[in-house]
């Protein structure tokens, strides 16, 4: 049977989940209320950590999915932390979209899949 | 070439599709117009349905995504069944969300990855 | 280390990423203010192009998630563009919702994954 590794795991849900060469993130949120750009800084640092955790880094990024409760009002304040971010040479495949999050409170969710070494 | 097996396979989509270990499943729904308690059983019922004819279950869970029409109204009763739902220890990568789905009276919409055995 | 090859970097994003076998594209867009039709159209080309670079086809797609900006006004014109290109027996696993787009001119967004031969 292939091994299946979950880290921070709960009943609804596992922060990052582990299986053949591969980690999958839960949608990362950052403090609540807080700007695009601070809200952007705190989920990546959240990433970071969680990519840590399973063995891996920012370089082995596959894909990248965001969601901003205002297109419009943050597009451009997360691309500019994201940009800042990638490491140069290995950005993700990503897409970008406008949802309303779990709370109004929340502004930036980024879910991502990332390779082992 | 590596194998790709498609279940339940029409000319606009597959409700799933199986390839190197893991089963990718269509975006699910319930019946329309039934309250997101309902809905959401509905979805997990075909969720546990196609986990099964790929031969896997719900214990291997890799990722799910959510998408409520109203998050505000919907995401404790979502949440109710899926914690009930989840296997204790198992539970996969989550990430949330409101978007309209492809009909107004579709309230939920699931989409999982699972590994096979 | 597994090998991740990336198409069409950028700073921000890669147009596709292959790892271990599977091509993740980036988010295809069309021309900004043009129909629902000709939009998807110029995304399923954008999607057998990138497809092709990465040396498969849209006969080995699993996945296809679908963003339209209006699902009301969108869905039967994109269904219609879509059903007419994909490879009969080979439907993906496929999810559709409405978001918001990185500007209000986009009209439809489609993400797929596809294995290699």
């Amino acid at each position: 049977m292939s091994e299946i590794t979950r880290i921070e795991t709960g009943s609804r849900m596992s922060q990052a989940v582990i299986h053949n060469g591969i980690v999958y993130l839960a949608g990362q949120v950052g403090a609540p209320g807080a700007s695009f750009s601070e809200q952007t800084k705190a989920v990546l640092a959240a990433v970071d950590r969680l990519l840590a955790e399973a063995g891996t880094d920012k370089t082995r990024l596959l894909t990248a999915q965001i969601w901003l409760s205002d297109i419009g009002a943050g597009f451009a304040d997360m691309n500019a932390v994201w940009d800042g971010w990638v490491a140069k040479g290995h950005a993700p495949a990503r897409w970008t979209g406008e949802a309303k999050l779990a709370t109004p409170d929340y502004k930036v969710e980024i879910i991502v899949t990332a390779a082992l070494p």
